[in-house]
């Protein structure tokens, strides 16, 4: 099976780079012919784009851990897909397989970048979150760089968004006590339906005070996706031997120039351990977490929540929307239906 | 033995906690008699008192991993002083100790709380620095938190300080390269009399260009006494899975409010780890290190430089000019000679 004659693919380039909050206007959507597949590759249609925090990051021009993007690049994105073409025996027409196939309605990928979506994920979209690069984040950040301890107190902000309501319910799966935060009061429901004892509003309350009343026994680990006043905000109440564990500083990422924002010496003073990951050094080991996070979700001990957005022309907005705290959940949005 | 009558026992107090940097006005000389030991207690007299950056920390109100000093205590201080009355079986009048007995004459101790200096330690002081507290936040920091593997780059600010220069020594001996850094050409030289293959001199050199000469591939443990601009014109050249020890932050102490000089967000381009220590909480393995460090002091591997001041009325000078860079190497009072 190929793509018919005629097939268009919309892809969402970077028009301009955004300077602080993206606009819409730093995008564009064009159209093209699909690729064709060579030899080892296969052309997917993607069902489902990923929307991430750490695109922003590849919009700029900042050092980061990977190249950033172009004036005109396809959006870095995972996706879940249908295989339409393969010219590989790994694959034929119909598999769902999941990757960094980009804000576009078609990619051709080499065979060996993309992973199998096992046939028991229902929706299959869970292999871009809950059981995908967002829970091995959750999985590996929390128990590989965070170590918590049955009976420690984890406090987790952006804890209604994407990895953060994976984090709690596995530090809930843990032994652990539960501290999320989050911004409002709905998401602080959130919180409460993802494994969270408590949920703190940073908008709404005093979050010294409330950190200090959620956690009388201190602060064990802090799994921070958010950073600036937040982390201020933690870190007085750390434990001795305390973790912080760096996934995210989103509230940092539309800054022109991200501001310093932690005193180093806290560290002595709590003998504690700051430590920032990246996912994929851990790809060597996604064999352990999945099956791990796909049996967790069977057995309802992680609960999710998707936020779609409808249509790939959308992508930009809910990555806008997704900077602005919107999003409850995993960001996706809906490309096509499955065939 | 105990003190002839009539002996004074003079000390250096806390008349006020200082704002910015410590004035001379801040510490007071008072006279009064020797305490008494009780049983248990053994009866010291000082020789050698030790002056630390930690010392300021303690003069202040801010949260620390220790109580801090009120109006008219004794200023903290490490000592090596001759026991000259005992109350305790392990002790003898004429023993030479190690422990925190002040910036005074004569100190009363629980004979459990100070540690015997070995008589192959020469000068006894030593106890003080490079086979004692100094030596000991070397060997832990640098080989437990920061674990250099041959090889490795080694950075360390505040290099010709009492701490920096073990370290620089230590990373030698564990097969790393070592690049110190200090303020002005005098120390720069200092350093690489201690270990380091280069010294840069922050107060002449652009350090960032200097460092980028002297790691051409990357830093891979940073050991940290200093903080501010030394650690961010560090961090951009961090590889990836480095760290960075947090072993002082001496450009921050003399601030009202200590500024935020990190950005976590580092931590996740370069997959690091930045951790703060405490060397009291290695003291269960301080039998591991003294003999190691006095074995390399031996051996001339760990070379050592004391700067000392005479006389106890002199420590808050002492003090002043540590905290203002005028030491090299480890600053002592040299309070009295042995009898």
């Amino acid at each position: 099976m190929a793509v018919q004659v005629g097939t268009r693919n919309r892809r969402v380039t970077m028009a301009s780079r955004p300077v602080g909050f993206p606009t819409e206007s730093d995008f564009e959507l064009d159209e093209s012919e699909p690729g064709e597949p060579g030899a080892g590759e296969v052309l997917v249609r993607n069902l489902w784009v990923s929307v991430d925090p750490y695109q922003r990051g590849r919009m700029g021009t900042q050092r980061s851990y990977a190249k950033g993007l172009e004036i005109g690049d396809v959006m870095t994105a995972q996706a879940v897909g249908e295989v339409v073409d393969s010219r590989d025996p790994r694959y034929a027409a119909g598999d769902l397989v999941v990757g960094q196939l980009g804000w576009q309605d078609y990619a051709v990928a080499r065979a060996g970048s993309v992973r199998r979506v096992p046939d028991f994920l229902d929706p299959p979209s869970l292999a871009l979150h809950a059981v995908g690069a967002t829970g091995f984040t959750a999985y590996f950040g929390l128990l590989d760089v965070g170590r918590p301890k049955p009976g420690d107190t984890v406090v987790v902000s952006g804890a209604a968004g994407a990895v953060g309501q994976v984090v709690g319910q596995i530090a809930k799966i843990a032994g652990c006590r539960t501290v999320g935060i989050a911004g409002g009061p709905e998401k602080c429901n959130e919180c409460r339906l993802h494994g969270y004892d408590v949920g703190i509003d940073y908008k709404g309350d005093d979050v010294r005070a409330a950190l200090k009343e959620a956690c009388p026994d201190g602060v064990d680990v802090f799994f921070d996706n958010v950073g600036g006043e937040i982390l201020q905000a933690v870190v007085p109440r750390m434990n001795v031997g305390a973790r912080i564990v760096v996934c995210g500083q989103i509230s940092q990422y539309n800054l022109e120039r991200p501001e310093p924002t932690f005193y180093p010496a806290a560290l002595i003073v709590f003998r504690g351990r700051m430590e920032g990951f990246l996912v994929n050094d851990y790809a060597h080991r996604f064999g352990e977490a999945a099956p791990r996070l796909a049996r967790w979700v069977a057995e309802g001990k992680i609960r999710w929540t998707e936020h779609v957005t409808e249509g790939l022309e959308n992508a930009p907005k809910a990555l806008i929307g997704m900077l602005n705290g919107e999003n409850r959940g995993k960001a996706l949005v809906k490309v096509a239906d499955r065939s």
